[in-house]
């Protein structure tokens, strides 16, 4: 089905803004990981609020799907417009629209990507913690309730928006949060939209919280003969109460990928990365306590970074991952798939995953936020061959009901979009239908990112 | 209107814990505020989630309201059976069903109390942060979304609840949220119970966030000539970026109170009580620095206690706040009030709180949660004094008015009940048609605390 009536009514909003163009709706059907293309209908450019407001009447009028689109970083297919109408593509709208330094906020525009938010911030000694690696934009961040490496310390989008403007499936302009820092007044529609993946509204304004840059940072590195060893170290590490910044597991597949990709040139050990922050007498207080767990668990080598060019450098190599991964694989596709479990079953899930994907004969690497108790497999696939790929899709079921048996969740930041709606009946059980009521409730024409987050009804 | 039909039908199924004994249908119509006396129709009591189930199942089927009741300590009336049919009493369901150290958590039953979880853990090395001062229930805690003293530090409910089973308005069980600590799978269930006031669930089950005991913990009061200097040393102690465990708040009329109501014989200025937690180096650090940003504001008798019994009187006595403030009207009622604005803007709106008291001639003191912005204002009131009430529902009204001028919320931590749905539409807007829309989907026949948090329609 096509949206014709739709794209005419828009063409004559927008003008230019509304794109046609080959090469625009090649790439805005492109993605990082295994899903076919799939390019929209069309391609709308809104700069304001109100123009996506009469976008999304438009659409909703004459039943056209409308796909938010942010930095297009997402891993499970989210943005993609598989049931056509257009892409939304939020990237005019990407100004930081007021630093309150006093409160320690920002109000910023969906379409600013975070590294552009955090060189506004640069003069202020505030910065904006969340760093899902890639550099994906603030609306596509909230949308997919994002997380990465400093989300054991200041936690993940959940933690850190304190408001959200948004357009409702009807047009409807809302406002949800205050920028006071809590509050008890009705239901909490913030939380709501965030982690929605663009299926309940269109995020057009973000109050963010930010932190204080902390006086003095120190980064480390240092290896274990084990993936156990290093993953109980840093479960006896969050047991302390140490306030970790960072502390991020690399297997000996992930190090080799790093070998290989960026010439790392590390022992093919399983690492810990790490991070500390605090008052320069606080963070030698952390190495020192941190240095002790990890002696008892035979760490070697460990390394510290204090220069700025030198932790930049290790965190720049970390976010490589992805690409180091598909490195492995020899020009393979990379097949990226992340689970969380509460961090006491952390070694047992990763070394499940380790010998899960030895079994198949699968090339993976492990990396992960283990400070959460979150981890990434990442499989190098070929999407032409389909016996790879089924097994693939057999170690990501596997790895969720690992996931789900161990107490944990199917995923802990890279969300559902189209690659994981099979696995939120077992997660979810009963709540599943109140998640659709509440879809069903605020875009009864299910025009806001259609075939996402919800299995269709059986 | 009397439910018969479904007092009938859970009499058969509760025998005698289905209560119509007069003294029980008083004490659970009562509340620690100025609303009148409401005894709901029977008091249920309720063992298990399957008998919730049946309970609201039988309610369901013949329009009988529910309203879960934990340990009425809720300040806006929220408890209270206003449209008849039962108030659903859970503290039978009280039982620490788990406590998972090596995770940091906890999963309880709603009707345990915050202190009678934290006495339990007693031997484990972790506590329950969330501190409302009333010795609230679990449920009725993540309910109202308390808050309280140490939330500056540890978070409010909000980031302390992990996952919830509720028992919906049709009987449905549902489980929302995992054990993990992050999640990105889906729309946020538990956050949208959390703060519902049992309008939407009944909450049967609680899986929440332990924190370590701090190594080493502090207390400290000082006193400041005027309110501004003490609140601008709140602000720049935040901004400062001192990760301030306590820090409240008490003005000239709070410390009077406290002197008639505990003897507490302190000079009547206004005071901050502070505690701080970590090592015993960063104790002293942060002890330090505060005291210099302190002094900077003109601080004056900044007197340390580390002996755990002067630590654990000082916030005996700053817990009876309520009934301090009550004490200065000379046996009247206390009618309280909260806000919370972001924190740049807290010294403009305590003074205008003083101010407006003193002009309406009402006796208020204020106290309050300042780290967050959040702080009380309690009205000395005579219920049966129609000027005094009026000028008492006129002062809360101005300044739920003064928290939106200044980006706040018309309440940080008492919530709406009955007392401040008038607050709903100047807050939300048009997003409180959406909370509407979610109220409907949810609970259809509106049996679930009808007549709470939404404003009638108009
Ligand atoms: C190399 C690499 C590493 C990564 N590492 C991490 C990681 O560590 N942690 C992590 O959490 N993620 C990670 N990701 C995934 C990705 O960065 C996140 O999912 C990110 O939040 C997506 O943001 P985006 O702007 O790219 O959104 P897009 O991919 O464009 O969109 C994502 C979803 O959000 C919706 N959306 C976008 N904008 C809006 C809006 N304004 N309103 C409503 N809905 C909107 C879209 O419709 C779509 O459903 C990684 C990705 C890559 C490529
Ligand atoms: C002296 C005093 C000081 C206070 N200080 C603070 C403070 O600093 N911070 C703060 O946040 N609050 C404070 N409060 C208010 C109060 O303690 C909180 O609102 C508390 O969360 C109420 O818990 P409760 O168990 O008493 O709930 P109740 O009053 O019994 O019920 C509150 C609401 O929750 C619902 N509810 C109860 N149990 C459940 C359940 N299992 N499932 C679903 N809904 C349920 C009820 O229906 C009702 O709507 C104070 C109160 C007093 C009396």
């Amino acid at each position: 089905m096509t949206h014709d009536a739709a794209l005419a009514a828009l063409s004559a909003l927008l003008g230019e803004r509304l794109s046609t163009g080959r090469a625009d709706l090649a790439l805005h059907g492109q993605n990082e990981t295994y899903y076919p293309d799939t390019p929209p209908e069309a391609v709308a450019y809104p700069e304001t609020t109100p123009e996506v407001s009469e976008i999304v009447k438009i659409c909703a009028a004459r039943g056209c799907p409308v796909t938010a689109y942010g930095a297009a970083s997402s891993l499970e297919g989210q943005h993609l417009a598989i049931r056509g109408g257009i892409s939304l593509d939020m990237g005019r709208m990407n100004r930081v629209l007021a630093v309150n330094a006093e409160d320690m906020n920002a109000v910023v525009q969906p379409g600013l990507t975070r590294t552009a938010l955090n060189e506004e911030l640069r003069a202020t000694g505030l910065f904006f913690s969340v760093d899902p690696g890639a550099d994906a934009s603030m609306g596509g961040m909230a949308a997919t309730r994002a997380s990465g490496t400093t989300a054991v310390r200041y936690g993940t989008m959940r933690e850190n928006v304190l408001a959200l403007e948004a357009v409702m499936a009807d047009g409807t302009i809302v406002r949800t949060g205050t920028k006071a820092r809590k509050s008890s007044t009705g239901y909490d529609l913030t939380h709501l939209l965030v982690g929605s993946e663009g299926t309940l509204g269109i995020i057009t304004e973000l109050t963010v919280r930010l932190h204080g840059i902390p006086e003095a940072v120190a980064a480390a590195t240092c290896r274990f003969d084990t993936v156990e060893d290093a993953v109980n170290c840093v479960i006896l590490t969050i047991q302390s109460g140490l306030p970790m910044a960072r502390i991020e597991l690399l297997d000996e597949m992930m190090v080799k990928g790093f070998n290989r990709y960026a010439d790392a040139g590390l022992p093919e050990k399983p690492h810990l990365f790490l991070e500390f922050h605090g008052t320069p007498a606080g963070v030698a207080e952390q190495m020192e306590s941190f240095r002790t767990i990890a002696e008892d668990f035979g760490a070697e080598a460990f390394a510290t970074a204090t220069r700025p060019e030198d932790r930049t450098a290790l965190w720049a190599m970390r976010h490589k991952a992805h690409y180091a991964s598909a490195a492995l694989g020899g020009g393979k596709h990379l097949w990226p798939t992340d689970v969380c479990v509460p961090i006491s079953h952390l070694a047992e899930a990763v070394v499940e995953a380790q010998e899960a994907a030895a079994e198949m004969g699968l090339t993976c690497t492990i990396v992960g936020h283990v400070g959460d108790g979150n981890f990434h497999a990442g499989l190098s696939i070929d999407p032409t061959d389909a016996g790879e790929m089924a097994r693939a899709k057999a170690y990501t079921d596997k790895l969720a009901q690992t996931a789900l048996r161990l107490g944990g969740t199917v995923s802990g930041e890279h969300g559902i979009g189209i690659g994981k709606q099979a696995q939120m009946a077992g997660e979810h059980g009963q709540a599943l239908a109140f998640m659709r009521r509440i879809k069903t409730a605020f875009d009864p024409g299910g025009i806001l990112n259609p075939g996402k987050l919800l299995p269709d009804d059986a």
